[in-house]
């Protein structure tokens, strides 16, 4: 159990903390008696919002920097014991900058990792993507960690993105074999729930689907509502990644998945439900010539390796992380639909 | 066929033209009827070996330049009609050296691209890898264009190499899509033939077995013998990198690789056959827990689709080709083996 760091009394930092999950895993740190956390952001994509209810907490720093500036980091990792790294370029916003979103999540990886180093910060948690086994009519069945990557007919972004923390893992598992870096690569599916953004391109489906009920539109299913989505409820990942700095393991790659797939239909069928009901759903044709992101088979992502490497599993279904992300939003609905739709 | 460009009258510069495809490709370009070829490379792996065939040639320019300085490309790629792209850190290179390796392989496709943009250059022509299919078992069977890329249980080194291949071709589609750029990918296999360099895991088992049987030693075979290898005789190369500037092909990634793929143990008894005879091989038992850059079953490139897209299939087999290397190094041993090795 040398990998194993405990929370209570150690410092952490969150690269890309001012975020959905880099939120909920400071407050998850904070909870289990972490001595600091530093939520390290460059604001970039992150937002105040995202961190109003911590940001005044006694133990949580913030710190306005680039994981592009080696001295940022250098000192923001002074004295740590364990760094969670999620300061990623996403799929839309790598389409519009794939320099710096190549940048972020390759060069900035390597930062981060050089940065470990320098200040023997014991354990590295790196957000890798199940955008690691790509897109299109490949990805079916169960998704387990060694899967590979299909990218036929995908657009360039999405592949970018999904080579890119491909490149993230390696380079992890290259600082455990060259210094001896701990780490844990923990492969988030799709993250929702409170303080949810509007930047990913399949939590974003769930947001517009509330977004139209709301308003008393009918919300859209693309197809016949059959496509696949395997979502995980942001708790859960916050969950994951502490139990990933206090498990023994290390040189190790996981899914950190949902308790279950759902489909596209079922997913309105039950916003629609929770939200006490609404217009039957749009049933939209495929669009011809326009490529979507989408799953080709129906398919779940196993994380049963993450049980056994790190004694974590899902907890919160879709059912209870809807109802949650529900009531945040409507006890939030004015300010974050103006400050959090700009990022 | 708006996406042709003629070779006689036009002008082309070869990045990392230094080089065993590089010095092939500008005989090609140059016998074609080039006006010039610009060879551009900074000579970390080039040597002035690989082209002191070629350096006087009247219509050859050679500059030393480097693929990270946007100036050096953007003044080596003025008033040119095509550009070729080679330069690259390859597997044990990318292993030594993973911060160069990927800056040249992701960021120097990115200021090719943006060089070839500036310059209004008419078609680029980029080497990918049939590393973009991966490593281990999955790689087995027909390996056609859109076979995924496998990584499980592959050293990082290589992952990093194919992934970065990966993400260079999404860089061209994103060009082609952003400004109109027009581009082949040319999907390598192992290249071997004159002026071989000791670079490449792969070929250089060629080299390593030629050496043994020349000193009287037994060639080595690893396990059964039954590897699948898949080489590319050089001249082939350079002949499908003339076609992909030729041909009306754009925004396409095609394999080339040889008319057939062969064993290791096949392999061996060709060279032994073509050096007039030598030992027995020694078959080397697969030693525990060393990982090799391994294929699992047996495998063919298959190279149809370049046939379609710019009308090239390969013409010379392993016994022409072996034949074409043993003879330059019969000629060249002396110098080949000191000048070359350091590269």
């Amino acid at each position: 159990m040398a990998a194993s760091v405990p929370i209570a009394g150690n410092r952490f930092a969150i690269i890309g903390g001012a975020s959905l999950v880099g939120s909920a895993t400071a407050g998850e740190l904070l909870d289990h008696g972490a001595a600091e956390v530093v939520l390290f952001d460059n604001f970039a994509f992150g937002s105040d919002a995202a961190i109003a209810h911590l940001k005044d907490h006694p133990r949580l720093r913030l710190v306005r920097g680039d994981v592009m500036r080696m001295a940022d980091l250098l000192r923001a990792t002074e004295g740590l014991a364990g760094v969670l790294q999620l300061a990623a370029y996403m799929t839309l916003s790598m389409d519009r900058d794939p320099w710096s979103g190549l940048d972020v999540n390759i060069r900035g990886v390597q930062n981060v990792l050089e940065a470990c180093r320098a200040n023997g910060v014991r354990k590295l948690v790196f957000a890798s993507s199940n955008a690691t086994y790509g897109y299109g009519p490949g990805v079916a069945g169960e998704l387990v960690e060694d899967t590979p990557f299909h990218s036929a007919g995908a657009p360039p972004a999405a592949i970018l993105y999904g080579a890119s923390k491909i490149i993230g893992e390696q380079l992890c598992r290259d600082a455990y074999r060259k210094w001896g870096q701990d780490y844990v690569v923990l492969r988030y599916s799709t993250v929702y729930g409170e303080r949810q953004h509007y930047r990913a391109a399949n939590a974003l489906y769930i947001i517009e689907t509330i977004d139209r009920l709301r308003r008393g539109e009918a919300p859209q299913v693309f197809g016949d509502g059959s496509e696949t989505k395997h979502f995980v409820y942001v708790g859960d990942l916050a969950r994951a990644n502490r139990m990933a700095f206090e498990s023994g393991a290390t040189d190790v790659a996981v899914n950190t998945s949902g308790p279950a797939p759902t489909t596209t239909l079922e997913l309105v069928q039950l916003v629609t439900e929770l939200l006490g009901g609404g217009k039957a759903p749009e049933f939209i044709g495929a669009e011809p010539g326009k490529v979507r992101l989408t799953s080709g088979g129906a398919f779940r992502i196993a994380h049963e390796a993450a049980k056994a490497a790190i004694g974590w599993a899902p907890e919160v279904d879709m059912r209870e992380g809807l109802r949650r992300l529900i009531a945040w939003r409507d006890g939030n609905e004015g300010r974050n639909s103006n400050e959090e739709r700009g990022a």
